[in-house]
């Protein structure tokens, strides 16, 4: 690990629709222009932020899998599969490095089915319903326990 | 209301023993060493942040309408009662400011009765699991949403 | 007890809000006005008419206690407590005088945790969903069952 | 519609045993004598009270799509009905005119499948566990809502 | 979008097996013969239909969201992922055009997890249990959906 | 049976109501307006059509009965005896005709209780959701069944 | 009450259909060969047996009041209405003269919704499975019932 | 076997407290003397019956074996085992001959443990609640089996 | 019954363990241990003990009935049965002299089917989780029923 | 800590009622009777016992947080909020000294949400139903447990 | 313990019927023909190989004690009892051997209850389905337990 | 098919971490190693074994239909896809070949929703919790399926 310690973000399925979809639920910036925000937060916090999208599951474990042997942490957005995917959880759950999980919309003001995330027990936070400040959020509380700082 | 906007921390049921109570789940910092931090930082971010805690359920009912008549934002972890109290979830719901609330620990990995919130429903965003650097992370999403920045 | 027989009402947590909080839900009169309307109505139906409002449950419990000795019936709405508090069910069950179940909204067209009422078996009658205009009602059920008449 | 507004008084199946069946539970009055009381207080209020009773869950039917047409409330019954029938809860939500739905026992207090209601979601309010009164106060408060007075 | 409206058939996992697995189940025309069928059917009705088949749910996701671009309605058929799929629920979700939901068996005469559809609260109409003529079925009711005929 | 075969169409209760009821969940075409369409679809079709509807659920169940004797097929909908009447779907499984199921709106998307319907499992195929037009789509797949042609 | 003791047989929806629907459930013996063998056999008992049948709902309650005021026990078969209407069970609760509860089929061998009875806890006693053969041995136990012999 | 056909019957865990043991609800008649009614009304009919009761759960099986082999028919009444043991279900359901389940009291009426029968999916036909007099009933039920007669 | 009372240990399945089994939730006193300071107890209470173990279910059953006769007490640890054995509930049900129900571990802090106990509904007390000290709290307890003392 | 260790005895809601309350269910003793005896007893075992009752929830939480300072032991009884209370089963999991939870009924023969204990898996001992006595029981639990004798 | 480890194989109720009961479900060899198979294999992998059958749970329960004194590891199949005792999940819980468990039949194939087995979380391995191969699959495991050896 | 007969080894989901992730839960052997072991069972059984593992879903599916055609059996550890899977069930319901369940952790023994496996219905045989060993013994039982032979 060098210098700069790295940060994978990684958005799933759908989340491609970002500032398209429902922007009454997901608010209407992209997902290009939050990874770039993150980016730049990044920057300023001391982290090489690295930002993926996928709709592709196995890729999403495929890159927990490279996070937990080139990052320091994993923020993770696995957007509908949080409700359905034992296979992300046991990825999750394998990780050495802290995961956080975000969800943009406020998952428990929606159906009951979104309430049950099969991941949140193996994370080590949550941060939903902040829209995709969210994502601001969970880099700045990755940030505190990569550094010991606040 | 005047320059500095106001942000009101409240804490509720037995969290006055955080520092004490079960470190290894809920961390070494006391509730005075959270609270000072925490106007330290709203300080730093232009927010002048009022902290509170009790053990009287009547008494997180009615700060919460305190900090509706003098507060621009209320983040709240009423512990224990997130699981049993539709009288707090009433009154999160009739509040006229974005409501955060912080669990310290994750609830999530804990009992099972411990995976429902009555007041998620209502809140604006929700912090899980981060430790007592939730509060911090609240507050800055709180800054976010009263400035319009980031 | 003397000539003119005594009626409690107690309102419950949140209930001071009435005429505030979501005036669409749960009508526009205070509970001010509310409590003078139905002192009035008592007058007109022979009876004293005491009403008080709490967010303490353990008050509201003492009252009940205190209704039990000193008045002919009790009318009260304990708010959310309805669905959460055994403590009330139990007061509420040690009452030798007929106790109203009274709520302003239609619990059953609410939230599913809503339509579940701890004190419902242990009351002689329950109004609901007639706007404040059930107090009233349930004030003249009460008059019927004191005096025998309707 | 002319002067005097008229409110129909449905009562549904098995009611028509009311003061012979089981009286510890539902009392001693016959339907007979509540419907003649209630034509007699409709008088009193100003309403034209229109009674009528059937174990034909079709004439209930027509009678609520009659009610809508030529009346300016209803007041409902449907006994054992009110725990399984969709069709008159549907009936009910196809109403342009209030409806009140009466029990005259604590349905609460009895077997747990009595204290779910189809019809409770789709009406204006709810009276229950009062006795044959429970059908005084139901018109009182129709007359309330009809008037715009208490 | 030019004269001839565009409408996208998509079959998800496993129903490339159609007419080879279970025929007593599923019936004995294979999918290359029922997509024939729709073509010529949809050329009848003036209508160009695109029939692709996946098994792998990211490509199904994608077609979603090619449809929504390309086509006038989408006519799906996600197999076992009716049951299971949050994510195929939401790239329904976000359509701008109607989606009809297809099952060739009668799934309310199977196993009881195949009575829950995730996406049947999303789509505009489902058709279950003709066999293969449901699509045909599917595709006239778009067809008069698209052209305000029948 | 005769040259041309008979088709019988059944609405269950309320469904005279279509229309007037609720136009924008059952659309604004009258249940005459439907069978006159349905008639003429199957003269064009080569099916004599005979469409009843009735509030009686006895009725209902003879109507399925003479079906059996009379019709080649049947399509019902029970309207809200879906979800409740197991007399009918004990009616429909003695049919030696095939039974088409078929709703209006979309039950799926609305409360859970309409979410099952117990004769789901005794017909042949369901429509769901299509509007009025959901009859001639039946209609055609009867057509397709009696006639061994699509 | 005269010299020979009358007891009521009441068949309910879809009963008619017995001999004819399904033998190989249901056995080969036609309702008018029941009741008529029922008939021979109460005659041996010292019985006079009355046999109707009905599939309107209103009928068979309001036999249920006929046999409480002119016979001395009834024997039903509710057939589907077992299983979903509270109106027959309040019917037979209401009863003053014994109920048996018959079952021509095993209705625990079959689907899960036929395992619930409303009406079995208010009856004297439930006779299953035995075919028709059932009502022999129901009318045996009633005969035992009321002449206070085996 | 020889001329006179065998009929085994089966009393289960605590069944020898019949006449002791809450003789409201069980009756007042020992095992004793409905053993020795049943050995005489077998005669009467036809049969050898043989009685025996154990609270020994493997004993009980054993003699289901026993019949098997050495009966025409068996009649049981496992007592509590009948809501807790699979072991009798599967000794049951290997049986060649037909087996009646006999419950003295009506179990529907009471705890609502004791509504579930393991054994009821197994057995040709069940009498509940005709106290002791339900063994006899049985006794008759099985004779028509095995005689063909009534 | 002599001068000095009898009261009946009664040990279940497995216990015989005690000691040897998982000390660490069961201690380390033997079952004989155990026995022999109750009967010492029992001498200084003034009370007969007498203390039995056995995996037979019947045994157990047996024994209880012989507590009936024979003693004026009875404390029993049905071990695992307590979960699973409604003819040990039967049997403490048709006990005429109080039973006392004791669990050496705290069976609420292990797997959620210990939850559960069959018996509780049935015995006058319950003492759980002290260690083996729970025998002779219950000793205690019943001491003070039999003799009036405390 | 001096020489006579203390041991905490607290009371919760309703309690004061004992004596008055239902004393067919609580026992003619009241709680100053019962809180006499304790102190009485608790010098006869060396043990000074501290008694005190509240309705306040906030009141019964610091209370043990006292015992956890000042005290060897503590009994507790919360009344209903041993049903609804998460914050006093956190308070009790935060103690460092023994806790036992006694309840004067046995709450099992009871409504069935008082089967339930939010705090019964993190106590150390559990005493039900005995009456009044079993505070006394708790504390000779309590004395072994100090005093590690009997 | 001597040279050649032992391995007991336990065979719980109704086993003794393998090759008589419903031969396609258990297939056609007998016990004896299985145990005699089991020791020829046994001698093959230097185990010592001791089969017993029995329909006493008690007898079970010792054959788990006595196993766990002279045995290396224990093979059983509890038949019934998998889904309904926790005496054997105790007894097998309290083992210091390794335990495997075996079913003959696909127990998820068939009804529901049998999908839930109490001693599975206790066991070592599980085989399921493979007919009364299972047995000697369990005996290599158990062979590649002792001797570290596959 | 040449004179070897073909088994397919087919891993799923995150399967490909063996040896690697909680080697305490999953043992510390890679999926290289077990393959390669498993090749030389193949052999010295006289059959030929192909393993692979896929963190595609899409492609575990494809392998499934390619087993169909190609092999004589298939023994499958899907993993996490287990539990969550229809796809992947119906799948192996459309073999014509047997298909083995291997799971290397005692799946009964972790977190609930592992207990369900989707598959579990459709497959041969299933085994638990032998760590790696598993997949040798199922290979022998494939063995013995393919040539008779045990």
């Amino acid at each position: 690990m060098k210098t700069v310690p790295r940060v994978d973000v990684l958005h799933g399925v759908n989340l491609r629709l970002l500032g398209a979809r429902e922007p009454q639920h997901y608010g209407a910036r992209s997902l290009a222009a939050i990874d770039k925000e993150l980016i730049r937060l990044g920057r300023e916090l001391g982290l090489a932020v690295r930002c993926r999208q996928t709709d592709v599951e196995a890729r999403f474990v495929a890159w927990l899998g490279a996070a937990n042997r080139e990052a320091r942490a994993v923020i993770c957005n696995p957007g509908a599969w949080t409700h359905t995917s034992v296979a992300i959880r046991d990825a999750v759950a394998a990780l050495a490095i802290p995961a956080i999980e975000v969800h943009v919309t406020n998952i428990y003001a929606r159906e009951s089915f979104r309430r049950h995330s099969f991941l949140a027990p193996a994370v080590h936070g949550i941060i939903v319903g902040f829209g995709t400040v969210g994502y601001a959020l969970a880099l700045r509380g990755v940030a505190n326990l990569i550094q010991g700082a606040r």
